[in-house]
């Protein structure tokens, strides 16, 4: 009965994930779904990446319980922001992604970026539709974090270890980080980058440049 | 329907957990339940907490969706630690919570701590028989999460502002903690401390002797 309860919630949500998935696909939008601990450096992430891709370029969901703070943060940059606050929710769903699309002018867009909750669990199990799933990994947080939170980082198309200017101050191996995904996932490259400094960030804008969804006539 | 389950399922937990904390109660344990975001530095805070109060003390319960490598660490001191390995869960449950205590000798023991999974936002939903809630947040996590995730910081007995000895490396303004602070929790008294370096970390150890619990006979 209670696995039955489950299961049609993660149905619901695959049936509004994959319409917000052919609703970008027919706009031409690659929908990027990014995923981290709190305090990872996403919202940082993203301030720089609007700048670099041109902010009339990208839109962003911003999904936290509370406060629109990061939605503030981003929408200096001149692109389309919507914040999305889940009360007690620590993820976003498929259906507050399509309430979200639908205040969205998506016309001219190449870029749609989902923040998620900061959190590494239960953001993992739901699809919101995306195209690309983003794993960000921040140099503080510690180098054992692979392994113990690992279906975040299974499922990711791209890892970011994100705050390497702080190489240097903590301890930190990213060797282990290399060791702990070549058990759990061999596809997704893993780029070293600092929103900070700019450290490597150009690495992770080939990425999205690359990856950018081309519709076929 | 919906609303059913999920009654049911928190009046389980909370059964469980008034029949933990009474086992506490009987031992003359204080169980303290740890809980922050992935890397804020619950282990490290651990490692050093167990020395200062004496390895044979202390027992431990550390949930992680996988490895054991807090466990290990913990493990050095001499202190009984116990692993509960969650899956996919992404907070502890009062049941585990009862499974890791049929595992422990608590004869003797002053302090049981909880180190729940990294998480913000699901363990602070669940009662698992402790007697006190800390909440962590490092100073790299930035000075915004307060308000962010507010079920946290609203429900701790303690808030304890880890990682201090990185405060003049990065943008975090105490303040502004602070401030947040004040709109939700009035009551919990915010400890500035380092594990690394040991910087305010007797306030935290005076606090932890002050909270203990006595049997009334």
């Amino acid at each position: 009965m209670k696995i039955k309860v489950v299961e049609s919630v993660f149905q619901a949500n695959d049936a509004v994930a994959g319409e917000n998935r052919a609703l970008a696909d027919k706009a031409g939008v690659l929908m990027v779904n990014l995923m981290s601990a709190p305090g990872s450096g996403k919202t940082t992430l993203l301030e720089r990446t609007l700048v670099e891709l041109g902010p009339k370029n990208c839109a962003v969901l911003v999904g936290d319980l509370q406060t629109v703070r990061d939605a503030e943060r981003l929408g200096v940059s001149g692109s389309q922001v919507v914040q999305i606050n889940t009360g007690r929710g620590c993820h976003l769903s498929a259906a507050q992604v399509a309430q979200g699309l639908s205040e969205l002018d998506l016309t001219g867009l190449s870029y749609l970026f989902i923040e998620n909750v900061g959190n590494m669990v239960c953001p993992a199990s739901f699809d919101l539709g995306e195209h690309k799933r983003v794993a960000l990994l921040s140099v503080p947080e510690g180098d054992d974090k692979v392994a113990k939170y690992w279906t975040l980082f299974q499922g990711a198309d791209v890892i970011l270890l994100s705050k390497i200017d702080l190489l240097g101050a903590l301890d930190f191996d990213p060797e282990r980080v290399r060791d702990d995904l070549s058990k759990i996932n061999t596809h997704a490259p893993l780029l070293e980058i600092s929103a900070k400094s700019g450290q490597g960030f150009h690495n992770w804008l080939d990425w999205l440049r690359k990856e950018h969804y081309t519709p076929t006539e």
